[in-house]
């Protein structure tokens, strides 16, 4: 074996974050103890709320710490040690991204198979990623054929399975905006009913454009404006699921809040945070229903994918930025 | 008969509404057609989100109009005519308030029984008040025993029913904010664990030492910072149901809106705006539960009334500044 690299959380961003927040680290790789294994990661995620985790405030998922690897989700190959029902040369998704190589608990993985697809589908609409969109939907909104659904951020990773799904599943309206117009022309050919550059004016002008009857359910990975926007367009009895908000991760300032809440007295509407965390009674349904669009054909998912752990913190900052068409994803 | 007298909408509020805004017009006592009553009414009620119907916007509640009574719950006694099931003599609960003599459709008027209560209980406690607290606590915030609950506006109708109940219902602890030491007191005495008087600083500060263990669910009638303070205080899978936002009601400007709501998402929090309209399934069950309660002695209600029709505007603004303890009232 050769050596091991790590990226470690170096300080804590203040606002948007910089290179120099990161440090690439040389290790040695390591060697499993009993019940360990030992992965060769060969993709790794960033994701938008990763941010979140570079901040040191209490909140329900902790903090990275600094001066150490950041984590996070990965899938590569067991080349040492061995667990119950994981072998060397198996195949295994985990919590242990940002580095080369990963000592774990073989609990703490999950064998997958390598044959069913890309093993990158995992990270992405396999994976958490897909779920998440799934759970948000279905679940947390509760989305009902024939529903008008309005998806912030649609051409992301999320969102893009979002807007498909809600086809899928028989929802009359489909809307989606989006950061760029190569963005928005990805969204159409995704089989969006509408999609805009939310560059192009006032979101909530746009949304009236682009969903005249209103939204019944709102898929929310932006907060700020387009939330205030979704608000205000919503139907009687709407609900949102908010997954995101990247619009204020890298704000120092307290964020644009929605001035019209008190709308949802009269309309009844129901605003609901999730994680997905909470959601994994769904994962058995969401994988068979996925896979068999997958198979089918009828589902189509991007990546963009970034070579290299050097390249690892540009990859998130990119995703940071919008750079991203589908799930940003870094090859080892 | 006597002349008729009601209340008029003679313009619409920019603002804090004023006497200026009201109009007290005489008419002469309605003639009843076929299937048609009048009600001499007895006592009005007077609302907070009467305010909101003052403005000229579209709502699901449509606004009032300009040089028409005013409208909203009234208790009272059938002087003539009559319908199916209800003869002159009857005592029934109807909708057409800000009038000393209503016309209706029997139809549109409920029969009560007098000698359960005082009738004006009809317009509190066992009636539209009583049900909003009732259906926002126990089904919109689904509340559990044990469970810490925080009611905003809680001297008022609706606030003072969502302590007592919460208590009733197993409640771990019960908070409440009011605008006044008296107000703050009287929760004392309803049983509420703590209450403080948001004029004492920021509720934010008085929320985390009465409720050190966080909130699990927020009955909302405020809005502004109660509802900021309340997010930041809440509990994972907490859930706010929102009933009014007073503090923004006489607003001229965009209200000051959560700038915390992010935190929805780590601690999968759930807002949901209602109205009592679509809660009439619980009817029933309310009612057997509060008048048992009543019975028993284990409920309390406080009304504040003011006497006389050409007062009643007078009621109103009182009301909005916060002038009455538990359900403001107007006998005729």
């Amino acid at each position: 074996m050769t050596s091991n690299r790590e990226i470690h959380l170096a300080s804590r961003p203040q606002g948007w974050p910089t290179a120099d927040n990161f440090r690439l680290v040389e290790t040695e790789v390591p060697t499993p103890g009993p019940g360990q294994i030992v992965v060769r990661n060969q993709f790794m995620s960033v994701d938008p709320y990763m941010r979140g985790r570079m901040n040191d405030v209490k909140s329900y998922v902790p903090p990275f710490a600094l001066d150490e690897p950041l984590d996070g989700g990965a899938v590569g190959e067991v080349v040492a040690g061995g667990a119950d029902g994981i072998s060397v040369g198996d195949t295994v998704l985990h919590g242990l991204g940002w580095r080369e190589y990963a000592l774990l608990d073989g609990r703490s993985a999950r064998r997958v198979d390598p044959d069913v697809g890309p093993v990158s589908a995992y990270l992405s609409v396999l994976g958490m990623t897909g779920l998440t969109a799934y759970a948000g939907l279905l679940d947390v909104a509760a989305m009902r054929p024939g529903e008008t659904v309005f998806v912030s951020g649609a051409a992301g990773a999320v969102g893009s399975m979002v807007g498909q799904i809600a086809k899928l599943r028989g929802a009359g309206r489909v809307v989606g905006s989006a950061g760029s117009p190569a963005k928005v022309a990805r969204l159409t050919e995704l089989g969006f009913d509408a999609a805009f550059d939310y560059h192009d004016g006032p979101v909530r002008d746009a949304l009236k454009a682009a969903a005249p009857d209103g939204v019944d359910v709102y898929f929310d990975n932006v907060g700020g404006e387009h939330l205030e926007a979704a608000i205000g367009a919503m139907n009687l009895h709407g609900r949102a699921a908010i997954c995101g908000m990247i619009a204020q991760y890298n704000s120092a300032e307290p964020p644009a809040a929605p001035r019209n809440l008190a709308l949802v007295i009269g309309k009844r509407l129901t605003l609901r945070g999730f994680l997905v965390g909470d959601h994994g009674d769904l994962r058995e349904q969401f994988v068979t229903e996925v896979a068999g669009w997958l198979r089918e054909g009828r589902l189509s998912y991007d990546e963009t994918i970034v070579d290299g752990l050097d390249n690892a913190p540009d990859a998130f900052l990119g995703l940071l930025r919008g750079e991203n068409l589908g799930k940003m994803l870094v090859r080892l």
